[in-house]
């Protein structure tokens, strides 16, 4: 069968969604995950749009191996040397640069001509080519631009070397028929394309992005660009988990596969949702809590006597339910190493002792101690290593009878303890106000969830809180058996975040590069 | 241009999702909802399921006007007897049938014969239409049944006088060519097909819901069924929002309208989020948080230039953005009164003195009351009426440095007032524990989720839990600026649900039929 080749961009298109602000430790995390699972591309940021980015794609390309590793480019010269010194290092590095073909993009957002667009992409794909030999081309909102021209300039794109060319539905518009026929065009269009990777690139504004993405692999394109838990710009881009097990299932009509690891997807998709903060909702196709559950009597009636009555696909084919693994509050420190390196999570010196420390004290809260529950307890420890504010103590009076009353102490980077009060609407409120006083910011909080790791009435929560400061917004998480001390870290975290970008803005950044974070 | 006919099945298809559990008054709320939404079909629910179910979709048929109103019955005469004494009030009733049609269902799941299908078939249907002139008639499981077969079947209830068919993919298996050709190979193999109304049923499985369902019409379907937030069994079925607001952008190509109010879209998904406890993803097309927001650079840049250039739809269109409505602590009885009319809530007498108490304490708390606030308080205050336990008032301490102590005091059914304490392993768990003390249960948690209902510092927390007690899962949410209190709130009145569920359940009801709630 032929293969597919899967694009991530969670880490760049994903990232761009609202209110998630991964650091760098966090993006190479995801990274080594999409690694794991098997994912071709890993489109790692847009290198040109900060420092963190910058530092961030390079990290990717110098630690991650398995995958081509990419970082996007507008079609001028400085994006694309950003991008070649973010992924130089990278085993099989590669350059995405892009421009709008579509007139109302021309007119209205770049200001410029059809002539400009084909100047432009020749010399972005000849620079690009200059420094690396995989060179991959987007003309942005290409569904909306007309062919003949879209066709022009891919037809430029590839003179110049382009290797990959992707066809973005960037504003989520197109149908699958009309998306399968605008590729046909292109391919009757441009002899030269089917020497080259046709690609796709869907957003799921009109909920078709899968569809498309489907649509557009049956007119020839053999890569698809897609993000876990379909994050991305406004409804986000093809969910990696759904296109991934749409070929799987449904082989025998779709005629091709991929390579990704489907026993993965749900530990990635877990890791996502709790870096990113965005929940998946209980009915998100394969990933969410009930994507296998079978509520009706019918339907359960149905699988007890024939699985395949009623369930096209086995759970643990996307890795759920295999979560076996417990641990007690007797287990040793050796029982945890084993258990995180089952898990994918490599752990020693320093880091063990104090992630044994944290199981120590969820194990004597918690009877058992489970993989999802060591998943979030990791993930927790991970973002303790960044220098910052750590929370020491806190305590709350709470009552629907007065005001709740929160005292905290804090350590700051520079290690000293610092501790503040405060009396508030509700004991979160005070918590957070507290800490606002002991740090002496005036931080606003802008976004709060908790969620429940594990079922249960003793399971792990999980806070996310998004927060303001000085204009800077971050956000963090903490996991805890009590839903306080789970909110004080995550907002702890979220402040030490804050901060180092309120730092960062202070230090000069090209204004003219700094608010960029596009894509198609 | 053709209308296409929206039958919503949030309240069967999407109530039988695991954890969901409205009670009638719910429902009902629901119903109304959609009515003003525009909707052209209700299906209100599984008549014979259960005495809760019967007289939730018997309520709806006498109260709501508007759309048809339609109950689910198997092709069997008891069935079929029970949705007719269900609906029979509506001024539009309809009975819908159903049967299975698949090879791999007859054979393992009804373990009957192809020839038992046709005769229960033609009996079901003619049985409905000895009841009413309004007859949809659904093969479960069609798209992996035989093409042949099930035209044979469905021949056989159009001659019986179904007025509507009804084309499953109960698995959410097909893909959009091949439902598409699915429809035409019937339509081919039936003349009589064109005489009546063809509709399609797709599951999210593979995340093609919606572009199945719209293959569909492409191919001559003229009633799509589909649930708000997309909720249901497993991945749930096509989202309404999504098929409604494909067809209204993307006429042009789809040749057909529907008669929904798209401006009722967002107040309709927080409502069914919030009853059902099932969150909608900030990526979520077209109700999702960020659905419309533009996060890049770029994209924020090209929007500002010209709309269009990043946005295919106005937010304003689906009732996103139109929430100007701001009450504050000095708004009265009446200025309430207004905005809640304007919401569509009718309230007066003793709910709007006990709604005026609440948006005081609250504005007490809370700078600005926003509609989503007022909406959420309404929805909260709805559940208050249901007889049971209820919260009286609660203390908790809590500290990083000793486990956390909680007292409560709720009030029974009969008016008695009893406290319980409990040191616990967090406030939440020390609060629930609490409860079950005072009321003398052993109830279980199962699940629990806060979301801030708006942004900000001072935003109303709202908590789900799900819990179990002797057997019986119940959900309940409570909203509150203090996230203990929220969560106290939910967790009583969840309690309430959960214990006259385990009284119902102690009445005799038929265990055959009890566990019964199936669906195409």
């Amino acid at each position: 069968m032929d293969r597919v080749q899967i694009f991530d961009t969670t880490l760049r298109d994903g990232e761009q969604s609202p209110g998630i602000s991964l650091n760098a430790s966090e993006k190479l995390e995801i990274a080594h995950q999409l690694a794991r699972l098997g994912v071709d591309v890993i489109e790692a940021g847009f290198p040109i749009a900060s420092p963190g980015d910058f530092e961030a794609v390079q990290a990717i390309a110098c630690e991650v191996d398995g995958p081509i590793i990419t970082g996007l480019a507008r079609a001028q010269a400085a994006d694309i040397e950003a991008a070649f010194g973010a992924v130089r290092d990278a085993a099989r590095p590669r350059i995405h640069t892009f421009i709008s073909t579509s007139d109302i993009h021309i007119k209205y957002q770049m200001q410029n001509t059809r002539e400009d667009v084909i100047a432009q992409t020749r010399a972005a794909v000849a620079h690009s080519r200059s420094f690396v030999e995989d060179v991959e081309f987007s003309p942005m909102d290409a569904t909306r631009a007309d062919l003949d021209f879209t066709a022009e300039v891919i037809a430029v794109a590839i003179e110049e070397g382009a290797t990959v060319v992707n066809v973005p539905d960037t504003v989520g518009y197109t149908t699958p028929e009309e998306y399968a026929a605008f590729l046909r065009g292109l391919y009757e269009r441009v002899p030269a394309l089917k020497d080259v990777v046709l690609s796709v690139h869907c957003h799921d504004d009109l909920g078709l992005a899968v569809a498309n993405s489907y649509a557009g692999v049956q007119a020839g394109a053999r890569q698809v660009e897609c993000a876990i838990n379909g994050i991305g710009e406004r409804a986000g881009n093809a969910s990696l988990e759904e296109i991934v097990m749409l070929l799987a299932t449904r082989g025998d009509v779709a005629g091709v596969e991929t390579g990704v690891n489907t026993r993965e997807i749900a530990r990635t998709s877990r890791m996502v949702s709790r870096l990113t903060g965005y929940v998946v909702q209980p009915n998100k196709a394969i990933v969410g809590r009930n994507a296998f559950a079978h509520e009706s009597g019918i339907h359960q009636d149905g699988v007890l006597k024939e699985r395949t009555t009623f369930e096209i696909m086995d759970a643990t084919t996307v890795g759920l339910e295999g979560n076996d693994l417990v641990l007690g509050k007797h287990s040793g420190r050796h029982a945890l190493r084993n258990a995180l390196e089952e898990l994918g999570f490599t752990v020693s010196g320093a880091a063990l002792n104090t992630a044994f420390q944290r199981f120590k004290e969820i194990a004597d809260k918690k009877k058992q101690v489970t993989a999802m529950d060591l998943e979030a307890l990791v993930t927790d420890e991970l973002r303790e290593e960044m220098a910052g504010y750590a929370l020491e103590w806190f305590e709350v009076e709470a009552s629907s009878r007065r005001p709740p009353h929160a005292t905290v102490s804090v350590t700051t980077p520079t290690g000293e303890s610092r501790e503040g009060s405060f009396t508030g609407d509700g004991p979160v409120d005070a918590i957070f106000h507290a800490i606002n006083a002991a740090t002496n910011v005036d931080a606003r909080l802008r976004e709060f969830r908790v969620d429940a790791v594990t079922g249960g009435q003793d399971a792990l929560g999980e806070v996310s809180v998004v927060l303001e400061l000085e204009g800077q917004a971050a956000s963090g998480q903490g996991v805890a058996t009590d839903i306080l001390e789970a909110a004080a870290r995550a907002y702890v975290r979220a402040l030490s975040v804050a901060a180092a970008k309120v730092r960062a803005a202070e230090s000069a950044v090209d204004p003219r590069t700094a608010q960029l974070t596009p894509g198609p």
